[in-house]
């Protein structure tokens, strides 16, 4: 019997991220060198410290069941005052108001944190402002949501606050204005474009927010998943601290990066009148992400582990942030057209390409590249679908993954890949 | 400045479960005995066991290390394999082809997987049919989706099938049918009616399903969360084995009842063409669940300790049960008009009290109770909105928790309060 199978429009509209065809891309040839998905360092992941602390909370049976036990929606108390104070102690000055402990929510991973706020603010045809390029899961939740994402010009210090400015305008003027929810942007060392937003323009986007709150709440989502992989210069105060009242900024935060993704712990610091709805959504769908992970990254803290692991992991990552970069200043450095940036944390380089040349997923530099054995995210992932115009001449790589001398051969492979094509 | 907060209509839908409310009333009363949530036995939770499966797991950096990392989207090819043989054991002979490991995918508990499933199927408006009562987080469930629920009569060997049958008939002749897209039944030890839906059932039950699909396809939501806490009778196989097509039922399970909540994994065995739909939702969620808990409940089986464990489990809530029949048999035997199941698996027993009894949350039960010192689940909080009328006389009583001489106690405290109403 064949029948029709009557979907909901949400579960056509959460369509396979764009990465799933890449990695069939990957997986379809071995030996290839994936400078590609997100993923962390294998070797510096964090196997003494997890021990460590999963020790310490087994040492004491009535711990070691309370972790087993279910634990609140909101997540562990302990833990969220912990991601609590750091935040504060981080970000220093605040303009207005601290935030406070019960206004933190634990979630799997910040990608969950992200997916509730979008639940929580979009209705279909509800507007997100991104920078343009922006990371490409968070279009594809937004798309998934029937919301639109509209891009917004970037330059060397993060979303340009006029660019945002004439963008509200634009809708403004158009009856759309009432339709923005919120604006996105990956703060520190963008993904993808690797740029951080400085002080100055964290202060503006958020008084640009509050400015334009008159015509509807517009809250800004502060998406810090790589704050803590900072390789050189000081670190800024999250967008939180230049929200006086607290009602605007959303941080979204991680340990994913900072520690390790198979835990899967993530939070998010919400505006008060934002924790209701939040908490009903994450009620309805999980009770809560799992009490023992939430436990184990406390006692992360408790016995002092965290810091100690993130400076080996900073140090290993900038090695091989410095590996790609030589590697590019020896294979790219005389290809006309060619540039990028030198980051200062993350886990990328967004390499621009001469002007028209197609990286895009149906493109000939692709092809070429799988051919040299390279694999990377095409550029045009990254671009939100309305606003600032998609450039196919672009591409990330990561150098999360990859061994020094696999960065290395993988950018040596990739020169060898778009000289073909000039 | 204080400006319209325009959260979606979502977000409005999604409010706190009723949950919430008991547990604030249970939190204003300290020394109260709570026979209310369906949490697990504190003292059985499986400390050493999940100390040796971490151990395993970590013993070997390199598999320590992969845990630590993401893992898939799907889950843990291992665990998915070991839940797919541990159910095709259980449910022995399938009447069409058996579901394969691509079509079981690992979430936190089986709450998310009803959560995919509910945003995959349903658009406001969209009808489920479910047993009255059934499991009251679902209807919660429904609810924030804007989809509907729609009781359908049980008697002692749950959801009757004339009822189902003419539920759908009335729904076609109003023109509601295509709106019908499942029905759902936590077929094992229902929560909270405790009935076992009869093998006979099982196959009628998953027939209608599948003759009135001509009419729009209707899935089967299996919610087998309590199959494994079975004290006495044979074991009945899912839904799943009636299924001759795989088209019709999802089967959702957990480890949460019959390992550790805290752990949190459960998993979904899907119609094919559900995988996809399901796949994409998850991806945009959370890119899958945490993989060291995936990682973890696999060493647990790899190690063999996960039957003795059960053992221990089926052992202590089947002397806490007995615990409270044995109470109820000596407090409220003689009180005209109370009845009871004798339950043989799961966590509650469901009581029927006098007819017209006001047992919910705005009558005189509820206050009558907690001051003698015990909270229950009122069981018009597990009725859907539809169909099958609410009863204010039922209530849902929890033996997971409390320890025998508490529910003893609890017991005896609760007929005191039903006496002083009478």
């Amino acid at each position: 019997m064949t029948t029709l199978r009557p979907f909901s429009r949400r579960a056509h509209g959460f369509g396979q991220q764009p990465i799933s065809e890449l990695m069939r891309m990957a997986l379809a040839q071995t030996e290839l060198i994936s400078l590609a998905a997100g993923f962390v360092d294998q070797a510096t992941l964090p196997v003494e410290e997890t021990q460590q602390a999963l020790a310490a909370v087994f040492a004491d049976a009535t711990r070691g069941r309370a972790a087993l036990q279910y634990g609140t929606n909101a997540g562990y108390l302990p833990l969220r005052e912990a991601v609590l104070a750091r935040l504060i102690a981080a970000d220093g000055e605040y303009a207005g108001t601290r935030p406070h402990v019960d206004q933190v929510i634990l979630t799997a991973g910040s990608n969950q944190m992200l997916h509730l706020v979008g639940e929580a603010l979009l209705d279909p045809g509800d507007i997100v402002l991104c920078a343009a390029p922006t990371y490409f899961v968070f279009i594809g939740l937004l798309a998934g949501l029937s919301a639109r994402a509209v891009g917004v010009a970037i330059d060397g210090d993060g979303m340009i606050p006029e660019a945002l400015q004439e963008t509200l305008e634009r809708l403004k003027r158009s009856g759309e204005r009432e339709r923005v929810k919120a604006i996105y942007t990956t703060s520190y060392f963008e993904n993808p474009s690797t740029v951080t937003l400085s002080r100055e323009r964290r202060r503006q986007v958020v008084e640009i927010a509050k400015r334009h709150s008159a015509d509807g709440h517009l809250y800004v989502i502060d998406d810090s998943a790589y704050r803590e992989l900072r390789y050189s210069g000081p670190d800024l105060p999250s967008m939180r601290a230049f929200d006086e009242t607290g009602e605007t900024v959303i941080v979204a935060e991680t340990f994913s990066k900072s520690f390790s993704p198979g835990i899967r712990v993530g939070w998010g610091v919400l505006p008060p009148e934002l924790v209701g709805p939040l908490s009903g959504l994450k009620t309805s769908i999980d009770f809560g992400s799992p009490h023992l992970n939430q436990q184990l990254m406390s006692a992360v803290f408790e016995k002092g582990l965290f810091e100690p692991h993130l400076q080996v992991l900073r140090e290993s990552y900038q090695a091989k942030m410095n590996a790609m970069l030589a590697a590019l200043d020896d294979f790219m450095a005389d290809v006309p057209g060619v540039r990028w940036q030198r980051p200062t944390g993350g886990l990328y380089v967004w390499l621009e390409l001469p002007e028209g040349l197609d990286a895009g997923p149906g493109g000939r530099l692709i092809e070429h590249a799988l051919a040299e054995g390279v694999l990377y995210v095409p550029g045009e992932y990254c671009y939100p679908g309305e606003g600032e115009r998609a450039r196919k001449d672009r591409i990330r790589l990561s150098f999360g993954v990859q061994s020094a001398e696999n960065i290395r051969r993988g950018i040596e492979a990739l020169a060898r890949a778009v000289r073909q094509l000039l």
